[in-house]
This record gives C-alpha cells, sequence and structure tokens, in this order.
C-alpha cells in the first residue's frame, strides 16, 4: 500500500523527503482578523465565534466546579483506572527532569549558578476535532503542575451541546486544574496572548491544533508570546530490518495513517523482501480499520524506502527528521548511536509508538516538519525559566578585574571597565 | 539624571515600565528583498550587498588560516590573557549544565530516558557596527563547542577595509573555529537560513543584532530555522536599598547607558534619599563617560522608582522582567528569593554587570524586552535538542496495554490501541 523506492541515490533524497508545503501565513488575514475581534472586544466576541465555529452559545465559559465533580460519574472505571496509571508514569519520568545544577566557583569569590523558576502563566491548548485529545492535556497539565506554574489557563472547545469530554473533567480533578475555558481555534490563542476579563493573559502558550491555531501561534509569537514549538502534521518514520515483525509495523503505520489524511509515513527496509511482508500486512490489517478511508488517503503519500547499508539509512532518516521514530529490530539498541534527529525514538519490535502517544512516560508533544533538526519535545524544562545567578565578592572582583577591564576596553565600552574600576577604589 | 517617581500606584505600573514600541516587522519589505536576492543568487548576492552596506568588494568571504595565524600577533599579550581567563571560566560554567538524566522504568519492562544531542549545524552572528563584540563569540561558540555542534558557521561584518577585529580571529584560533565568514547584516542571517555554494544552511541561528538582524531572524524562524531568542535593546534593571553603594550603582546603570540611545535604565530603589544620592553619583560619573552623548540620551529615557516596600518593589521588578537584574544590597542572598522574571541576577554590591558580561562564567546572551517571562538565556541546552527514548520489552508491553486501549478507544484511535493488541496475540 506503501509506494516501496529502492535504493534512491543520495541526490534524490531531498524530493523522497519533502513535506508537504505548509502555507499557514495564506490564512494570516482570517486568523488576524479574529485576533483583532478579541484583542478589541473580548469575552463578547469569543461567545460570537464560539456560536459561529462550535455551533453553541454560551453564557459561561468557564467550566464549574460541579461540571468537574460530575465527571467521574460518566467514564467508566477502565478508563478512569488507564487515566491514573498514564498520570503516574508521565509525572514519573517529568519529574526525574528536575535536576539541580552545582554552583561553580569560576575564580576565587566568584559564584556562578542556574536555577529552574516556573514560568508563571501558561496556557493550554487542546484541540477538540475529531478525536478529542484528552491525552494531550496529560502530557502539557502534569510537567506544568510539576515546574509549579502560577496560573494554569487550559482553552479547549466545547461540543455542539457546550460540553467537554468527560476525562477532560476527569483530569482536571486529579491534577486539580481549575481554569479551563470552552473556548477553542483562533478566538482561544487570542484570548491567552491578550487576556479578556474571564481569560488571563500568559506568557507562553502550549498545544497542538489545526492549521488556523498553528497560524494564531505564529502571530502572537511575534508579539513576545513564547510558544511551544512551530507544529505541523504528525508524523511516523520506522526503520525495520530482518528481525522486525512486519506485522507490529504494519500496526504502527496504521495507527499513525488514522490520525488524519495529512499524517506522514516513512520506512526504511533493510531489504525489499521486507518492504513487501509490510506492505501485504497493510493490506490485511486495513480490513479491519475503523477510520479506514482516512489510513488509505495518508497512505497514498507514504514511502517505504529499501536501503540495505544501515549506515546510509540512518543518515536518510537524519535527513527526515521524524517526529516519531521507531528502531524495528532486534538491534535497536546498537542502532540508536546513529540517531541525531527525531523527536521521540522508540526502540526494539515492542515499543509501540502508541505506548508513548499515551501512557509509558515520555510526552507526545514533539517536533514536526523536520523542526527536530534544532528543537526537542516539550518537557518539564518547557515550562521553567533557567534563570543564571552570580555572587561576586570584593575578592571575587579583585580576581576578575583585568580580564574585564583589557576586553571592555578593547570593545571600546570604558563605562564597563569604570563599573569594576571603581569597585577596587572606592571603599563599598 | 534619572527621572525620579516616587511611590507610584501598581496601576500605573504598566505605562512606568512600557518599553519602546519595536516594530521590526515594519522594516520586513526592505529585509525580505535582501533575503529573496540571497535565496536567488547566494554568494553573489552576498557581495553586492556587503560592497554596499559594508563598503568592500570582498573577493573571498572566508576568513583565512594565514588570517587566523597572525592574528595573534595583532593584539596585546594582556587582552590574549584576559581572553584566555573568560574562556576558561566561561567554559567551566557551562559544563556543568551538561548533566545525564537517569533512565526511569515506569513499569516493570518500560525504560523511559532523555539523551541531549547536539543540533547539527548552528549559524552564530556576531555584529559590527559601533563596538566589535568579540565577548559575544566567546558566548556563542564556547557553548556550541562543548555541545559538539558539527558544523559551526560564524557570520560577521568586515571593517571597510574587510578585515575582521583580530580578537575575533585570535578566539577563533583558540577555540579551534574554522568557518567564519565575513558577512554581516540581513545578507548573513539569509546565507545562514538558505545556504549558498560557501555557507552551510543551518539548523538554528544565534546572535545579536540591531533591527534588521532581528527581523531577518523573525522571518526565517517562520521558515522553520530555529533562532535563540527574539531580541530587543539591552536592559538593566538594579534593585538597590540602604546598604547600597551609589557610586557602585551610578556606575553600572551608566556602563548600561554606554551602549546605545536605546539602553533600557530602571532603578527600584527603597528611598527617596537612596534615590537622589544615586542621581547625584550619575552626574558626578557622567564627566567623566567616554561615551557620554550616548549615555546622556539613553538616560533621558531611564527611570529611578522609590518603592519602600521590599515586596512591592520586586514586584514592580518582576512585572518588568529585565535582561540583567542587580540587587545593589548586603542582602542580596536573601532578596533573590523574590525574583521570578529576570535573564540573569547579579548578587550583592561588588556583582557588576560588567563581570558577567564579560568574564564571570555566565552567558551574556539574555531575554530582553520583557521576555525573561518565559525565555531563558542562551545555556548548553541552546545548543542541543533533548531527545527521549523508550525501550519496551514484550513484559513492558503487556502491563501498559490496558492503559494504553483503554485510552486510545476513548479517544476513537483504534489503530493505535491495535498497534498494542497485536503485539500481545502474534507471536514476534
Amino acid at each position: 500500500m506503501m509506494t516501496i523506492i529502492k535504493n534512491p541515490e543520495i541526490g534524490e533524497w531531498p524530493n523522497l523527503l519533502a513535506r508537504p508545503a505548509l502555507n499557514t501565513l495564506q490564512l494570516a488575514t482570517t486568523v488576524q482578523a479574529i485576533m483583532n475581534e478579541v484583542k478589541l472586544n473580548g469575552d463578547k466576541a469569543i461567545a460570537v465565534f464560539t456560536q459561529k465555529y462550535d455551533g453553541v452559545l454560551l453564557q459561561n465559559t468557564q467550566v464549574t466546579q460541579a461540571e468537574i465533580s460530575n465527571a467521574e460519574n460518566l467514564i467508566t472505571a477502565d478508563l478512569k483506572k488507564a487515566i491514573d496509571t498514564a498520570i503516574k508514569n508521565i509525572y514519573a519520568f517529568h519529574h526525574t527532569q528536575n535536576i539541580a545544577e552545582p554552583i561553580v566557583e569560576t575564580m576565587p569569590g566568584v559564584l556562578c549558578w542556574r536555577k529552574s523558576i516556573a514560568i508563571q502563566n501558561v496556557g493550554l491548548y487542546i484541540p477538540g476535532g475529531t478525536a478529542p485529545l484528552f491525552s494531550t492535556l496529560l502530557m502539557l497539565a502534569i510537567p506544568a503542575k510539576i515546574a509549579a506554574c502560577k496560573n494554569i489557563t487550559i482553552c479547549t472547545p466545547p461540543d455542539k451541546n457546550g460540553k467537554l469530554h468527560p476525562a477532560i473533567l476527569y483530569i482536571a480533578k486529579v491534577l486539580n486544574l481549575t481554569n479551563i475555558y470552552k473556548v477553542g481555534g483562533v478566538q482561544a490563542i487570542a484570548a491567552l496572548a491578550f487576556g479578556t476579563i474571564t481569560i488571563k493573559k500568559v506568557n507562553k502558550i502550549f498545544g497542538p491544533g489545526n492549521q488556523y491555531v498553528t497560524c494564531a501561534k505564529q502571530l502572537v509569537q511575534q508579539l513576545g508570546i513564547a510558544i511551544d514549538m512551530p507544529a505541523g502534521p504528525s508524523e511516523l518514520a520506522i526503520f525495520a530490518d530482518e528481525t522486525c515483525v512486519p506485522a507490529f509495523v504494519a500496526a504502527d503505520v496504521l495507527s499513525q495513517a488514522e490520525h488524519g489524511i495529512d499524517s506522514q509515513i516513512l520506512v526504511v527496509a533493510s531489504s525489499n523482501k521486507i518492504a513487501t511482508a509490510i506492505n501485504d500486512e497493510i493490506t490485511h490489517q486495513l480490513k479491519s480499520t475503523d477510520r479506514k478511508e482516512m489510513a488509505i488517503e495518508a497512505l497514498k503519500h507514504s514511502k517505504c524506502i529499501v536501503i540495505s547499508d544501515v549506515q546510509k539509512a540512518f543518515d536518510c532518516l537524519n535527513e527526515y527528521a521524524p517526529e516519531h521514530l521507531i528502531i524495528a529490530s532486534n538491534n535497536a539498541e546498537m542502532l540508536q548511536q546513529y540517531v541525531y534527529n527525531a523527536g521521540s525514538v522508540f526502540l526494539g519490535n515492542y515499543a509501540a509508538e502508541s505506548a508513548g502517544d499515551y501512557a509509558s512516560g515520555t510526552n507526545h508533544t514533539l517536533p514536526t516538519n523536520g523542526n527536530a533538526k534544532a528543537y526537542s519535545g516539550v518537557s518539564l524544562d518547557s515550562f521553567y525559566k533557567k534563570i543564571t545567578y552570580q555572587k561576586i565578592s570584593k575578592n571575587g572582583i579583585s580576581a576578575l578585574a583585568d580580564t574585564v577591564i583589557n576586553m571592555a576596553n578593547a570593545e571600546g565600552l570604558t563605562a564597563h571597565a569604570n563599573a569594576i574600576k571603581i569597585r577596587l577604589t572606592h571603599e563599598g
């Protein structure tokens, strides 16, 4: 079902690996108009857009304590247990990212260190759409809670009845999230960026979204609101050698394909035989796939490239820089050394991407569209600023004096030099 | 010399703390035109712009090994020694940011971890202009070297004779930097973003610059090239209480003021007496300031706010979120607990900002314009991606299965559930 390309020349890679062009800025006029409206008319504008785009007129956008308390009765015990386990694992993994750094005495009397301090006001955007992605709320709210951000504001679109998925409300209860607003789309990003009477202005906005939301995030970034990362359609690349299990690879391909028709899938197989075996399994499993039509569309632009040389295979994968990379091989642990561009790496035949999407503990908010070459996924770090500190004694400034004075003078910044000199001569 | 504002109402703070509007995007047409030219005509376009803006026609933009070797003879032994000491301190501080994280077994057979992997291709922009900022090369190249970025490309404008400051070349020698190009301004950012025959395309661009360079960096960020952070004019805020040394505070104010007429200075003093004493010292020291005219212009829009309540004083400073914050007090160590928005904090009467600008060890590339609310300064992290990994055994996937399957089904993503189920039933 995937197009198989055998041993392409390296010169052909850029074309083979190219993502579809994302012209989010073409939407900029529409997006800018909504943002201006929200900036000007605040909550009133939001009510109008929610009626227009979500089909419901809301009196109150903030989720009530009663809604949150009631949610527990609306989901199954199994789902509650699953969410509890996922929270435990995600918490455990992100909590270890909290590592204190030592104080460094670079010269006698010159102490330097770094401290992680929470971003005070963060906005989490949780998309609605074809699937209610409550797992994204876990991935964003858990590190925000560990970092101890002062205000965690959540925006997510309501359904036609003005309701949210009870799993979102259950998570709110367990994680003690109180500022949840039934606002979606561009109007949510605008509310978080500018603030309204109801919704507090934030310093950084997190979360995935459609191309309108992505465009809105790009625009507010220019206005000084930080964003988690640039976003594009979800992606999966798989390295599959003769020790892979074609049925597992096919299942992973289909799990990616069901995300949407713009999902990106790349398999690099070590032989034509493996490539064919995977394709046969895809054909077989597709019969019982629920979101079959969507998957078929995604498969039309997915590719399986056959590259027998291992180094070359990983060169190709690094050039692609996928959001998710599965190394479907018994030798995954050895092969990971070849990887330098990826969002998250899954090692071995049992490491399904689904595991990381929901519950193994790693974050699923990851760089797409080749951004893994320079960006990391969301982590505890994303909710912190790392502030540097220095404490310098009188002896310390004496030790540093010649160095700073000589450099400042050479740069022509004599007042910089003077700020040191005066501390040597003047009695403080 | 600074305007003194006594005990303003909290409601007045936003106006008092407002930065001048930075309309970098107004320059977008000019900047976009240069970028398009470089994208289309590469090195040829760069030669034309270098002649136009830097006043020199260059045959070769790449710095030669001979130029690098020769630089050592062109600077004084004192400056060499100063640079060597600064390198040692900056290296020592940034090296400690290299902390391995533990592997977390979130469930039996489910291992998760994170690894820091260098961004492969980084571009460092070192501005020329009124002062040749070779110290910025130290602040960017040292962490890039510690991270072991594969390609470190440096662009910096030549002088009218086609030469670079020998200190830049000396640093290149000591740090073994070989890809240095005499290209400045927007054309440098475009070359790094698009690549030319001579200059390699990079994944992330670092470094300060004028408003044209800043605008170019914003534009390439939309094209998927990461940047270090949004930039604005340099800033210093000082908390000064009755234990400060007014002469030191005044010297720090003037060292900030000499940066340029757009430099931002805010002093928060605990009493009117302290505020007046600092102003008197500024008047006195200004007489012997070399870059006096520039400093006077910067002082015109600088402010000293008197706030006697310590908590309120730091609320005001946090609201401002300065690039640099000096706590000019004998109680600095205790007072630091109040700080949550700042780029870098200097504790005590002997901690001059100059020390951190050059040589104490901390990085001087820091968030300005209030961005310290959400952004950190440049650090070793800035040159890494943190990639997450998971290794899951057959037992591990069994342990996770119910959790993932229940959540995937609740999100309507049954192929995600199937990728787990097949691993339980099918013999791998």
